[in-house]
């Protein structure tokens, strides 16, 4: 299980650079693998101080993605930054905050974010944020392309 | 990560009693450990046809409880009946209909099916239902008591 934050500043979403595999040099959210003994939204947290060196108030589960080819489950908590002082961790080349016309599309680590970054602009633009669900499925014949199924 | 369902057909709720160790005898939704390659909603549509013999079509997410103590997340799913042909599996002793009245209050399970029991039928009764996320702790001091904090 996988848990992570979509952190937010006045419109702007607080990225990471990958310095690890796979996907190294590319742009996520901050979000890695629970731990024993923590709850979804502590490991949300936690993670986020430790790839992005950010504090912040968690808010609600935004979206619950399904990767069953990989036997993962993403959940993803909207959360408010408590300040601005966040700096990169062992895992991470950058952090910085964006706005959506500088969201880096084509750099973006994996579908799972892209398609939760792509619904949170979406849903800020109309003032209303719901909760997305859906499966990631490598489809068999085409093993980089993906295949989003809301539910 | 336990996966289950809350199977509703007009206004009531399919329970199983327990035929299996802990809380033998008592009553529980169906709801079971997540098992590899499958979505969650795979999961929650396993554990109902294995525990109840009940076909569902599955709803949305509706309540998410972290056990940090046991190292388990509850994710139970709203879900209709497609029909009234079930029957208990190997791991329940019998499988029934209950409207709010007649639900086994004091014979449940565990503290978070009775919680998320509890909130369906005040929802059921207004009309709308949300999404509920808390922790369910063991209190150190008292060891058969537990804490709910929505968040």
């Amino acid at each position: 299980m996988v848990v992570g934050c979509v952190p937010e500043w006045r419109g702007q979403l607080l990225l990471c650079r990958r310095a690890i595999e796979p996907r190294y040099g590319l742009w996520t959210l901050p979000a890695g693998f629970m731990e024993q003994g923590e709850t979804l939204q502590e490991g949300a947290i936690r993670e986020t101080l430790e790839e992005a060196g950010a504090r912040v108030a968690i808010g609600t589960l935004y979206t619950l993605f399904n990767l069953p080819h990989v036997n993962q489950v993403y959940l993803l908590f909207r959360s408010q930054l408590l300040d601005l002082d966040f700096a990169p961790g062992s895992e991470s080349l950058e952090v910085a905050l964006f706005r959506e016309r500088d969201i880096p599309w084509m750099d973006i680590a994996f579908p799972v974010i892209r398609e939760t970054l792509w619904r949170y602009f979406r849903d800020d633009s109309r003032g209303a944020f719901g909760l997305y669900s859906g499966d990631i499925v490598r489809a068999p014949t085409e093993p980089r392309r993906y295949r989003i199924t809301p539910c």
